[in-house]
């Protein structure tokens, strides 16, 4: 029998008496006879204070010893799962990141894992023991402890699916499944049982922070299935790859309010002006939305979303670049939001497009700008309207039980 | 200029304020030129409060796993103190004990230095950074994480001070230093300016937990002068070879009630009774603090002192020795306390025993139980009657201000 990955989320294990529950989860699948490996989180909110206790000593800490911060969570939670098995009298071991072989580059808080070399864990399975990995991190060739960012345990198990050779990962999380709308926005949305891994990498960055992307993204290359679960035995969400596209329907709806749009008024339209403020952002690894142009002939108007964060070192890079580009003004508009609808085909398919027009032009909410791919459409509105967007459409697409 | 090993208890630690001020004290030292190294402790309380976590979940942890969560302590100072030195200015790293180079061996909760190959360390320290080093922590040769039990940093700062050549180690402790009589029982205890290894020892294995033994006695073997100081740059204590023993004086006293006394009535005199129960107790890593005989030809009473928390797994040891040695009766005294004496040449001298029996005698204490050593006097007496023997004693020897 084949290994089994098993990913625990943070709120699953906020306190000791939770975390005695997923140890029984896990007993009992090894009692079905298959070789386990859990990933786990940092314990409910543990991360975040962390990160308080160096904000308050710094507002600039230094990365490398951010990422030595902010492992000790995970260690705090493996070995604790790593108790609770064993006192139902089942060996378990833990291993950190680096124990565990997930060799990274040397980027810390935003690490990425260039190879894995599991060969404790192999051994520790060799003998019957349950496996409890550390999420989130892992260790540069030149022994530093790095970390993969935000929702990086995601990564971590997907990652050792692919390694271990097994071709399923299984996601537990506190909402047990993906909903094709925030409950909190639409409080009768619908569970989605199956979406394929291009559906989910649009939800996903999209601000529907359910699965990582980057964990969708090594489980498509690797054909890994992840199904995304709760404890209580509930059916959840299977994401994997869908035999065939049939007609275009809407999976789910996703919502980011922590944009914002900028607009540079009057650009120069060099031959490579564009280009260079996208390299000049680049450099700086901002995410960059979307741009579009103005249709003057020998000036435009250039606009782009960022997220939020990113906006003061965004505009002061702008103010760098500015003499060669000659712009006439630079607007910064905070007070939007991005409704994304998601759906394999939805992006070519113009009826779809018409409904969401249509939709949203009788609730009169105003689109400020639009943008599509094959599997999204993604609007910008103002950000007081975004939340009725969200609902109007849910309903015109029978999102809701 | 030579490197300075300093160590922080976790009470200077306590919060992200008392870090900052640690921080200040290190760049202070830092500007007089000198290569820092800082050794630093769990934050305040953290250490109690990870354990009690894993007593939540069971009684009974596996050590490896109680290890890989205490660890997760010192991570947290580690990385904080670096980022408050950092914000000061100046660059400072951290480093886990398996980063330093403290090779243990393989004994989980209680391991031992094997050796030090503090290469990171050096290497930092020739690029002029400070660098900040978990204390209580080290790595197994098989890359396993270990400790080396409560109050273990002092003997990372004391090894770490011998591996770099220092002659000199300081430790920054609440308290300021070393008082003759513990303050909390004599408010107006004198702090002592200077002891030797060996009164230290004395003190420090008898209840008086300032200074860890074991970092006594590498600081003896290597000849490094302690010093246990304050952050506020009072006079604290110093610990350093004596050049001679003058009279014999006594330099404290410490108090143990963490004790209990076992008795075994009517012992058969088999040649090998008490090596027996002596090696069955010792197999088991139980510190026995000293056996004493009855008088009978055939038969004796046997008895021994132990710490609190070993009496259950102890007289269990005892019950599978007892047929062979035919025991009478087990009695198992909890109500004592040991009160010690400790000071060079006093426990050879008759003037000072006489004097303390007949102190404790004046008060109607009375005495259980005596074990002289040349540097020490220890007196078992009822547990209800210990801190009055102390003040006693205290003021007999003019311990107070």
């Amino acid at each position: 029998m084949g290994v089994v990955v098993k990913k625990f989320g943070g709120r699953l294990l906020e306190n000791t008496e939770k975390i005695g529950q997923v140890a029984r989860t896990v007993v009992e699948a090894k009692r079905s006879g298959a070789a386990i490996v859990c990933v786990v989180s940092a314990m409910g909110d543990t991360t975040n204070q962390l990160f308080n206790l160096a904000r308050e000593i710094t507002l600039d800490p230094p990365i490398r010893e951010l990422d030595m911060l902010l492992t000790a969570g995970e260690r705090i939670s493996i070995s604790l799962l790593s108790m609770a098995i064993n006192s139902l009298g089942y060996e378990a071991i833990s291993f950190t990141g680096s124990q565990s072989g997930i060799i990274t580059d040397h980027h810390h808080t935003r690490a990425r894992i260039l190879r894995m070399t599991p060969y404790r864990i192999k051994e520790a399975l060799k003998k019957g023991k349950i496996v409890v990995v550390a999420g989130f991190q892992g260790v540069s060739e030149g022994k530093e402890i790095t970390t993969l960012g935000r929702g990086g345990s995601d990564i971590t198990a997907v990652a050792l699916s692919k390694s271990l050779a097994s071709s399923e990962c299984e996601l537990y999380k506190e909402v047990g499944g993906i909903y094709s709308v925030d409950p909190k926005i639409v409080a009768n949305a619908k569970k989605i049982p199956a979406i394929s891994y291009t559906e989910m990498l649009e939800l996903a960055a999209l601000g529907s922070a359910v699965v990582h992307p980057r964990a969708v993204e090594i489980a498509e290359r690797s054909k890994i299935l992840l199904r995304v679960r709760s404890l209580n035995g509930e059916v959840g969400t299977v994401i994997e790859e869908q035999p065939s596209i049939e007609r275009a329907s809407i999976k789910g709806i996703a919502l980011d309010n922590r944009i914002v749009m900028i607009t540079l008024v009057g650009v120069t339209k060099l031959s490579d002006s564009l280009e260079q403020m996208i390299s000049v952002i680049g450099e700086h690894s901002i995410p960059v939305r979307f741009f579009f142009h103005g249709v003057g002939e020998k000036v435009c108007d250039l606009s782009f979303i960022i997220e939020e964060q990113d906006c003061d070192v965004t505009l002061s890079l702008i103010q760098n670049v500015d003499k060669r580009l000659k712009i006439k003004q630079i607007i910064c508009c905070k007070d939007v939001g991005q409704v994304s609808l998601v759906g394999s085909g939805i992006g070519s398919d113009g009826r779809t497009l018409s409904s969401v027009f249509s939709t949203l032009a009788k609730k009169g909410i105003h689109i400020d700008a639009v943008h599509t791919s094959e599997t999204r459409i993604t609007l910008v509105v103002k950000r007081a309207k975004t939340e009725l967007a969200v609902k109007s459409l849910a309903e015109r697409f029978e999102l809701t039980e």
